[in-house]
């Protein structure tokens, strides 16, 4: 459409400077909404940037790519949000740079001069400057994406009813999954279901004994960042399921047709996912050496740097704590935490009292593997596994969720899939995807 | 991706010969998936043939184009409406020549041989040959249409946000909607909705008074195919929703900034939607003469010309009765009732007895216009309005909608926006459309 061409034509970001301090956050994830939403009640001007007009709950990404929730389900509109309150501001913009000296920010349409900055956008995936694998892997960080998967997975199937290459067909159907984290292992689970309760009533053409799983790991264990039990357990519950998992192995490379492993195997698969790694969405104009392993150092008041005006919370902020001498985790729970903290110490110094520093409070960590199945590890060495894992974790994915909306939609959504066996979200659909530089960058 | 390129490579149609009849079908609307349903269960091989692997509800589009249903719960799957039946093939192709010498169809991957064909696929949007309105107005026939038109709108409203220039916000809040059919009015209806009560609240920048609602009809009044009561009331409704109503206009040309008006008056906006025709969705290979209006005439048996072996039923069929001189209505209850029709007898020729001719059975037409609001004429002259014609307009959608999880689903999210005055599907994501051609063509 004409529109897309000339779509920043004549725009320009105009917010009225007022006598409140400008607060400009850039991202709309876990920890930007949880600030915006805490100090848009607070005499301060709130300026949230995202890419997207929408907040998306990545946990539940994999359902959608494993056509088990709609879209809409795991994500909802930002202004929502925050209606009612005239002191904030949206804009639907990527922000090219930032510029410290000045105190503003770069778009494609012009800059913004803010008070406080707080970069709060998040994490991309890592492919670790292997180009093959960029331009021909899935990755799985945004709703598109995980739509794109969904319609690709489908596609795949529907081809291979008419092809008669066998080694073709093999390939059509394989799905190699790189990356034996929770995101891995999630999706692992959820394709294995699919693989035994859907897919085999919609193609009685195919013989899904032909259908790999595989799920390739480095390390030499499943999620390294969760217990060592709950390591094994996953492993177990895979297995069961009947997914190929390959331990201390590496994806070296791929051809868009062949996934080339360590050991030497190769396996024939047109979908490769890719959830080995993530790193900080880093932007321009921050000095070198405030950058820690791609992402942006910061002190236990989330101040980034000597600025005392920058703040960094979330995925893409590097906090060193004595418990924690990597960094925190780049984890949902860290983020809205941050989120909160951050708030109150804007809050604080608004009103001339001392910034108190942040200290993270581990929940705990937990992955789903499939029905009945998951994963738990809760703080003090206690360790959750099966049905009432299971139980658990379906609980606090659903409260945790945005909006009474999206709660009851996947409530539902999840009771008819555990009741009927089902999956109802099986349309291809394809994705519009600007080119492939944007396609991973999104935010 | 590279699985996009080489889409076709290395593909075919394999499908077994059995001893059963062939029947293949052309299209998974209203009246291809009544046949196969019927059919499947006896003697023959069902050959179900579509550019998509889902059912669209049609009637419905407009409410997912407006942010008020989310597209899964208005499409499913074709595969599992047949599922456990082993006589049933489904192909996700376009078909692209009719062979009736040889008894094949042409898609790009080959050609199929068939017993009996049944074209079922529908009917596009008919532009009437105006190019500049044709690739940029907005059709509204296709699921990705209705998900482009709804990203599209709020992707406007962001840009109003962030312009100075008045004439061209109000170009970007602006929408005008050509064609007074049910389509239209629904839309124009459900526009002034999320004007009212939704848009306000996201938008405390933007003055909606601002945003106009056009709705440009060239005849003297609005749903033409409905009594003069409905068409009636339905102009009062809308009047007082503040859509702004053209009656005996035509839009002359389109510059994706302005509307051409034959009045002379031009209106400055970038949407355009046009719901002011269709026409048969043809397939090239069958003679000139058996095209009527743009589709294919049929007999009462809905057999194609002098073909004994190839039928239309649906929007693509011109099928002219005693009592519909200028052809049956392009509605999804005749192209149900034709499926069945056809499928019974069909059934019937394979046990060597006699067909039986297509009569219409009209249960009555409806459009619902907005909150409480709908028109409704009843068979013998009966016409309804208001309230009971609104619960009476939901009821009938709800329990046509494919499958029980669509209802629920569909059910769902009408409780919740009554309830909340809110649409809770206001996510941009543009689509990949592979090119204007093939835009307006999807079936």
């Amino acid at each position: 459409m004409d529109s897309r061409k000339s779509i920043f034509k004549n725009l320009a970001i105009d917010i009225p400077t007022t006598s409140e301090p400008r607060i400009v956050i850039i991202g709309g994830g876990f920890g930007g909404i949880q600030l915006a939403k805490k100090i848009v009640k607070h005499p301060f001007q709130v300026v949230l940037i995202d890419r997207n007009n929408y907040h998306t709950f990545q946990p539940l990404l994999y359902q959608v790519a494993t056509a088990g929730l709609e879209p809409d389900s795991i994500a909802g509109p930002l202004r929502p949000l925050m209606k009612n309150h005239k002191n904030f501001y949206f804009r639907m913009l990527r922000v090219t740079q930032i510029n410290p000296e000045k105190k503003t920010i770069s778009t494609i349409i012009g800059d913004l001069k803010y008070d406080i900055l707080v970069i709060a956008n998040g994490a991309k995936t890592n492919f670790y400057n292997n180009r093959n694998i960029a331009s021909q892997a899935f990755p799985l960080k945004q709703l598109p994406q995980a739509l794109d998967l969904r319609s690709h997975i489908l596609q795949n199937f529907e081809q291979a009813v008419m092809i008669q290459d066998l080694a073709e067909k093999e390939s059509l159907l394989n799905i190699v999954i790189v990356g034996g984290g929770p995101t891995g292992v999630e999706l692992a689970g959820a394709l294995s279901e699919l693989r035994k309760h859907v897919l085999p009533n919609d193609y009685h053409e195919l013989d899904f004994r032909k259908m790999g799983i595989y799920l390739i790991e480095g390390h030499s264990r499943l999620l390294q960042s969760m217990s060592e039990a709950s390591g094994r357990n996953a492993y177990k519950y895979l297995s069961r399921f009947g997914v190929q998992i390959h331990l201390d192995t590496i994806v070296k490379d791929y051809s868009g047709e062949k996934v080339f492993l360590s050991s030497g195997e190769i396996i024939g698969s047109k979908t490769l996912i890719w959830a080995a790694g993530v790193e900080g969405n880093l932007i321009r104009g921050l000095p070198e050496e405030i950058i820690r392993n791609g992402r942006i150092s910061v002190n236990r008041y989330n101040q980034v740097g000597d600025y005392n005006d920058m703040y960094a919370i979330g995925d893409v902020a590097f906090m060193q704590l004595e418990d924690h001498p990597d960094g925190l985790p780049m984890l949902a729970p860290v983020a809205m935490q941050q989120g909160v903290h951050l708030a109150e110490n804007l809050i604080r110094a608004s009103r001339q009292k001392s910034l108190i520093p942040f200290s993270f409070k581990n929940k705990g960590t937990m992955a789903t593997v499939g029905r009945n199945k998951a994963v738990v590890d809760l703080p003090g060495n206690f360790q959750l596994g099966g049905l009432l894992a299971w139980m658990t974790w379906m609980f606090v994915h659903l409260v945790s969720l945005i909006g009474f909306r999206n709660k009851l939609v996947v409530f539902n959504n999840w009771l008819w899939n555990y009741i009927t066996y089902d999956r109802g979200t099986r349309l291809i659909i394809r994705l519009f995807i600007p080119d492939e530089k944007t396609r991973n960058n999104i935010h």
